[in-house]
């Protein structure tokens, strides 16, 4: 079990979310990055609603977690601090260069291809789920969001992973995908369906999961609608 | 000047693309990068309303560009091929761990914190713009973009650049802002109007642009509205 008050790698995370956060909040890609690796980490835990400090916000301008402390580094930035793990591991990156080159290109598509109009799903789906333009919305961004998931389940095909080996763009890609399913399904991708159970069904996924589910200690603040 | 037909480094691009995206398709990013750190690089040419062919979908699966091939390897999303030049050049990304992981993080916060909520504006200003959905979305939308600039602006202060020094991440940072600030201004963040010029203002931002702006010499489709 890789949470360790003596590692040398710290993760900020939340003792705190609201319920439809709670399991995909972003500090679950180092965690489960770190429990495929076997990479000891420790956790600094804040809560969602209350203010950041100066110092916090100095290491994460958008007051946003993880942030990742590893000896004299701080790095912010999910994606960043995937990086920054596969350098340190075979196991979640190769080191060939076609193998990097890969791995990079899935990351990257996952977080700045797909997610992007996850986060605009989020948007009508959760926060303005009751507003009219959100509504109006929908149907002309669940077609866009067709179009991209088209082509990534042609790309993953019959493949076990994208890069056809375990790596950190599939933490990234299972990450999206898997809000992606909570708000339009993936029944039309049987590929994509599999290989997110599959991904999910990784014993460090689980891990990572579970440990994130256990810093939520918090109290929800005053007036927090139950 | 890189552009060279016998580089080993071959970028795709597009020789027609409609008005608004003149000057700010993707493949601008790797000229950039490649016109600071001197590198050579040819291009093929795409016609964005032609069909790709299975060959580039095999390497770009959502049919974009830019595809960047270096000898043997094929990299896509404009990201990681970002990350790839950053290794062959002290002048894209410094050598250090503290250089580089600060790189990266604003590399990611650019392509992960701000260009999806820049996608969405294009959506609302550019390809929805008649949609009413679009017009009631603008004020929500607009403000949540103040949310994250006011913290990059915060971020950047008094600095050049975002880790103190030019690197792929202002290549990255740039290009995105400065798609913002055609939808929204930027004359709220005095600094980042003042960073948005200092980095357009470099001769190789100036030569990339040229050489994209060159390569427009396809004809529009048939019917295509003027």
């Amino acid at each position: 079990m890789p949470l360790d008050q003596h590692a040398d790698i710290e993760i900020s995370a939340f003792n705190w979310v609201p319920d439809f956060a709670q399991g995909f909040v972003r500090d679950l890609r180092p965690r489960w990055a770190m429990e495929e690796a076997g990479i000891a980490y420790r956790t600094t835990l804040l809560h969602a609603a209350e203010p950041r400090s100066e110092t916090y916000i100095a290491a994460q301008p958008f007051g946003q977690v993880p942030v990742m402390t590893d000896g004299d580094l701080s790095i912010f930035e999910s994606g960043a601090i995937l990086l920054h793990l596969a350098e340190k591991s075979d196991i979640l990156m190769p080191k060939d260069p076609a193998g990097r080159a890969a791995t990079h290109a899935w990351l990257f598509a996952a977080l700045n291809s797909i997610e992007p109009f996850m986060f605009e799903l989020f948007f009508v789906h959760i926060v303005h789920a009751d507003q009219e333009w959100a509504k109006l919305r929908k149907p002309s961004l669940e077609a866009f969001v067709h179009e991209r998931l088209k082509p990534v389940s042609a790309a993953l095909g019959d493949k076990e992973y994208f890069t056809g080996r375990f790596t950190i763009a599939d933490i990234a890609m299972t990450t999206v995908l898997r809000e992606i399913d909570r708000y339009l399904g993936l029944s039309g991708y049987p590929n994509l369906e599999a290989y997110l159970k599959r991904c999910m069904g990784r014993p460090a996924f689980q891990r990572a999961l579970e440990a994130q589910m256990a810093d939520f200690t918090g109290k929800a603040p005053e007036g927090f609608p139950a």
